[in-house]
């Protein structure tokens, strides 16, 4: 299994602290990594199929503040499909003149989705079929870019389609909202004023979040376990599927 | 203008000594960079908005080397389309199950194209729109991924339609080929065995390819202006087209 990190924030804001560990888990997951960043429209997508404790890609996103509104993080322990780049998560596609990126955790069994119209997976994977069906499937309830609230009623008659072939946690956005679902393990938190310090889970380090925030600012954390200790993690219920905009749930 | 590198091998291959020439050139294309590298199916994709002189990523690219068999990098100085992460080169979509990369350098007036299908832009430039409708038209003319050559003939009907519109010099590749087109500058060179010490025609750099090569290995670099001195670059026709397989001239 895998593990998988989502930040949605109402301003601009960097991961470093949550990435530095998601990647000290990267011992077990060591089957590649990968982790998007939007910046309004703007897409950053680093993948690698090295563990995140070694690349120097990660050591990049570990030090190089790359503020963004929302993130999808993953690190990789291979089920299905070879340790390879086009099977490394998240994966990217465009629709409706935006760009869509998608993360799994899970295992989906005799998932052979009839992919008829314009995505086609690239690597091997349950997920990315799992993810080109999605796209597929939205593509042809709208005709163009709904409302966030429409969207997220599409992708509630969709989540189950998905989840009743296996495990199926995963992190979607297109920049505007992030949806997370949970068949199993996926935890939130969000934080917002007064921000203090918080301790990472697996390791002495902790971090002030007061130094780098305003008294506006409003941040959600998605994680496969929770990330710190001290903080009120709210687990998902088998079958949630959540919206965040603006670091604030939504739906 | 912008400048284009783009680098077609048949082994693994990194381009840290051409994107460090390409990246010198950077003072005056300052609106951001990209960096697509091909290993096999799968795909990275570097883009910032930084100049290739400052940013940390382009330092990731010269100092890490990414080995790979198709390579397309971009320099920018906006034209069209304001300085901002999704007007970055190069752009990425999927079409038949593999991941295409474009780069553009130029300038497109009155391309206004109808894109009715699959295919929309997610920034605001010329280039994007361009590389857009090449996907939308090379879908309707295959129903699946047809050969090389055939691709190769009908980006030749395509091209014209793109270059009567303005300056249109143009990087493409889908991992298997490159294929570049010429309207006003672009040059490649093809280096083999005896493989020798070569120098960056900016700046007091040079490099001993035969320490990283062996005698099977070929290379076939393309770029805006010819990177090196004292190595025999081909300048492009007015409205070539070549395509790139293996680290030789195809077509």
């Amino acid at each position: 299994m895998c593990q998988l990190l989502g930040m949605n924030a109402n301003t601009p804001t960097d991961v470093m602290f949550s990435f530095t560990g998601l990647a000290n888990r990267a011992v077990e997951h060591k089957d590649g990594f990968g982790i998007a960043f939007f910046e309004g429209r703007g897409l950053r997508h680093f993948v690698d199929h090295h563990s995140a404790r070694s690349s120097p890609l990660a050591k990049l996103v570990q030090d190089y503040p790359i503020k963004s509104d929302n993130v999808i993080a993953h690190i990789r322990k291979a089920t299905q499909g070879l340790v390879s780049l086009e099977n490394t998560h998240p994966f990217q596609r465009e629709l409706w003149g935006r760009y869509w990126v998608f993360a799994h955790n899970g295992n989906l069994l005799d998932f052979q989705p009839r992919l008829h119209a314009a995505f086609r997976p690239v690597g091997q994977t349950d997920s990315e079929r799992a993810f080109c069906w999605l796209m597929q499937e939205l593509a042809k309830a709208h005709f163009d870019m709904p409302s966030i609230a429409e969207l997220s009623r599409t992708l509630a008659e969709l989540m189950p389609e998905l989840a009743r072939h296996g495990t199926f946690n995963m992190l979607l956005s297109n920049g505007q909202a992030l949806w997370a679902h949970a068949s199993t393990n996926l935890f939130y938190l969000q934080r917002r004023h007064p921000f203090g310090r918080v301790q990472l889970q697996d390791e002495d380090l902790s971090f002030d979040l007061a130094s780098q925030t305003t008294a506006q600012d409003r941040v959600v954390i998605i994680a496969t376990e929770p990330l710190t200790r001290d903080e009120p993690w709210t687990a998902f219920a088998s079958g949630d599927l959540k919206v965040f905009v603006g670091g604030e749930l939504a739906a």
